[in-house]
């Protein structure tokens, strides 16, 4: 499994914990963001006459490449249908600063699905958009599919890179992202003396005043912990990559128990 | 003032309203809805070679024209230093069936903002993204305009068309937009029987056994009518266009007063 960059190398400040630790790479992350989407602005090149044509979309995934439901009566069909060019932005949402949500674009060429692809297509669509059911089968409606072969991964200020495309085809969506929000809430609100303790266990923040969770995946899961310099990042690794919430709790209360042992806390 | 277009035209279904009643036009919706907006997605032609590349980005409005604050180091800004062509998308979100949701893209050239535009075109994006004043004046910020002369309007299902220019640059957004939400959940939970008193007195619906105030503008309002040939849609319009809550409530009283005396309800 390919891991890769650590995310947070401060600004001439020093890393609080080990820069090495899992994380997932850009490609994992770019993955994630558009399994979590549903919905996207589709660019195509307008009347063939080149100037770029932002559409909303629907679509939903096929093997790391997105697929569409369109009317033959939509702008951006006309467009496909002379020139295939064409790239898909997908934007998180959340953040209250806009620019720190991440987003992802997939460029490639988009072209009707071909006939052995249309049943797996439409499953993957119609399990992603239920409703399209009633007009699926409308005769000025098709399946058209983003072969991406170009991708640009941003995920907030000075995260970013372009992804290799044997990357992109191969990461996996991470696991966690649909229960992560559960699981931050959880611990932030419930256990915020286990959050101290692995601040003070497993990382050179030394002081910290308090700590909340703010990331959670696969490999380990980040925190912002309140020093005498400041908000700091602080990353934490779990023993082996989890997939569920259950295995989550697992790690998080055994990761507790080691940490209290090192500090010598006692709750 | 150009009033348009009543929207629904419904399904071979006879409208329960005067179809020529005053209702905002596209235009108007339009702005509307981009001014409703921050965020949108850009659309340009990658590296030159043709590709339409879309981004994420903040923007303002500068007299109808999207204005944004770009880093020479963003692929965007290195596209339309190649090529001006450009789009932008904005879209609406909010309803649960995201095809129902309102969108806009605006087409024409995005080009660096001239020396005479600079401080207005300044205060217009600082007022609307005061974070950015942090980064507004490093070397490799510059603002862009992207100069409207194609517009497409898509307000949800069947809801379609190209605004002409002129109409796009001096429609004004619906002053009400803002407080819309507000009006529609107290009317809503207050005044159920004053809905249902303007459904009577001022449609053919006939018996109706519940409404809801879907929509509200300067021109007047929509409801959705229990029929007994299920929900329909009525427009009512205000004896004058509103521009403000305060104005909204007084019109909304005064004709759920003469819509009582119509149907001889008493609350």
């Amino acid at each position: 499994m390919k891991r890769g960059h650590s995310s947070h190398r401060g600004r001439g400040q020093e890393l609080l914990y080990d820069a090495d630790i899992p994380t997932p790479t850009h490609a994992e992350r770019a993955r994630t963001l558009v399994a979590g989407a549903k919905t996207a602005t589709l660019c195509t090149l307008f009347e063939g006459n080149g100037t770029p044509y932002g559409s909303f979309v629907t679509f939903a995934l096929h093997n790391g490449h997105p697929v569409f439901l369109v009317s033959e009566l939509a702008e951006h069909t006309k467009n496909l249908r002379l020139d295939s060019r064409a790239s898909l932005l997908v934007a998180e949402s959340g953040a209250s600063d806009p620019l720190a949500n991440g987003r992802v674009t997939l460029l490639g060429k988009c072209v009707a699905v071909s006939e052995e692809d249309q049943e797996s297509v439409r499953e993957n669509f119609l399990a992603a958009h239920p409703n399209a059911s009633y007009y699926v089968d409308f005769k000025d409606f098709s399946f058209f599919r983003l072969a991406v072969d170009q991708i640009r991964y941003i995920g907030g200020y000075g995260r970013m890179s372009w992804v290799e495309s044997p990357d992109w085809v191969t990461a996996e969506a991470d696991p966690i992202a649909p229960v992560a929000g559960h699981i931050l809430e959880h611990m932030n609100n419930d256990h915020a003396s286990a959050l101290l303790s692995y601040c003070k266990a497993f990382s050179k923040a030394g002081d910290v005043g308090e700590a909340r969770m703010t990331s959670i995946d696969r490999y380990g899961f980040e925190m912002s912990a309140k020093t005498d310099k400041g908000p700091r990042p602080i990353r934490v690794a779990f023993d082996e990559s989890i997939s569920s919430a259950k295995q989550a709790r697992v790690q998080l209360v055994e990761l507790a128990k080691r940490a209290r042992l090192e500090v010598g806390d006692a709750e």
